[in-house]
């Protein structure tokens, strides 16, 4: 099952995608108005029972969203790729390397990726993201896949310059309107095995990463066993599993993405983020007052 | 004013502190069930009505929670006193150093701050919070104390051999229970210049930390201006903005905090965040099925 959140006639909602369409789901299980909600309610089961019903909107005439708009906790993972390790002179860390976003850095598929005024060194990162289904805390790497709802591409775009700052990368990592979470999240009984599926990053068409999902340093169960230590898993929580080798920031000359640019995150079995770019205008970035 | 999170009588709410007890506002003022959902009401002059009602609870009656129990974005400052610099060896970083807690890694004035089973290196960072009341992106320096609707006291506990597992101290900083937030918080029309309060921590009635908030190296406008450069700021949000010299790491011999002491965190003009440390309990700690 493909689910999406996205908002059609002005309401934000969520749904079931299907080949003829979105089956909008929010406005019949009123008491899940959100797809965490949905998640924290322990009702993909009720969630099915909808696919079979004549879909609401046509694909095309809904602004997709992140797939979770308000997760409770978005921890992402550095240097998680061999090859990224390699070209970015990192030593393979001996535990996950992680750092956040905050929840309103994101955007859903179709929604433009923003380089903000104060940098040109907009960088995309294809990842895989698991969705967390079931709460937890000291989560056994065995009992982890029991956690997932599902997966989903994400692009944790990043402002190179200010992820430089300093040693911490949150300046970088959380600009507004720069990482890209969908399309949707496929269900986990749609996904036989995660590490057999393949990681694409394209801009403009042209393929720039490509890592199968078992290239992993920290694989799905040992992330989920780590995060749990210190943190209380809930439903909705966003794990963003690393990139791969490829990015802009490594490349001689570096390769930054630019208004008018199209970036796409394609994981096999799952679909394709794809986001506009576009150069933030002086105007909209005014200083308050 | 005064303005803590509370829970009485089972429920979790808000409402002003006074030297006769607690004036329930959440009850009061339905449109407003959280303090997070006053400030982004705009509805600190309706609250200020309440003042001078009869209070519904004697201090010692309540349970006392983090002052914004759900905020959206929590920004804590690295290295932001010269003495913590000199004593950790770090270069004044030209820009701030930004990291991140999730909100429920926080506890309130009189909860237990938790001592993990993964960890003896457990250490306080006695710190100054800012509240913020008014969104804003871009916000100039000049313009930032507008934006502020009060301060009060963090203990930014850290679990020291985690924050350094990785270059990123996402981990050290997040575990369940580790980051003390009250007892309240106070409005600024009664903290004429926070940069002339002092911040003072204590561990078992020893004075351990102690300095004028005017030691900053990025002051309260910088920092401001700084993370609303990425990211917009709303309501709730919470920048604790860094600790003085004196943490236990760099003791010789270290002093780490542990089940039986009692920790405080005073601000003049603020109060005081006292919290008893608890080891947790290896029962409480089994892995999740």
């Amino acid at each position: 099952m493909k689910i999406a959140s996205f908002k059609a006639a002005g309401r934000a909602c969520y749904g079931i995608v299907t080949d003829a369409g979105i089956v909008d789901a929010g406005r019949r299980l009123t008491s899940f108005p959100t797809l965490r909600a949905l998640l924290a309610g322990g009702a993909l089961g009720e969630l099915r029972k909808l696919a079979t019903e004549r879909p609401d909107y046509a694909l095309n005439d809904v602004e997709l969203l992140p797939t979770i708009p308000d997760p409770d906790k978005i921890f992402c993972i550095g240097v998680n790729y061999a090859t990224h390790l390699a070209e970015s002179g990192h030593p393979t860390p001996p535990h996950p390397m992680i750092f956040t976003r905050f929840a309103n850095s994101q955007v859903g598929s179709g929604q433009p990726m923003i380089r903000p005024l104060e940098s040109e060194r907009f960088d995309y990162e294809g990842e895989m993201a698991i969705v967390i289904g079931k709460a937890g805390r000291r989560i056994a790497p065995e009992a982890a896949l029991d956690h997932v709802a599902g997966y989903a591409c994400y692009n944790d775009g990043s402002i190179r310059d200010w992820q430089r700052h300093t040693s911490q990368f949150a300046p970088g990592k959380n600009f507004v309107g720069t990482g890209g979470f969908g399309p949707w999240m496929v269900t986990t009984d749609e996904i036989e095995d995660i590490s057999k599926e393949t990681l694409i990053t394209r801009l403009n068409g042209v393929e720039v990463q490509r890592a199968p999902i078992s290239d992993l340093v920290f694989d799905v169960p040992a992330l989920i066993a780590y995060c749990s230590t210190f943190a209380t898993l809930v439903p909705g929580d966003v794990i963003v599993t690393g990139t791969t080798g490829g990015v802009g920031a490594y490349r001689n000359p570096p390769l930054w993405m630019k208004g008018g640019d199209v970036v796409e995150v394609e994981i096999s079995n799952i679909g394709i983020l794809r986001n506009p770019v576009i150069d933030e205008k002086p105007a909209a970035a005014s200083r308050a007052a």
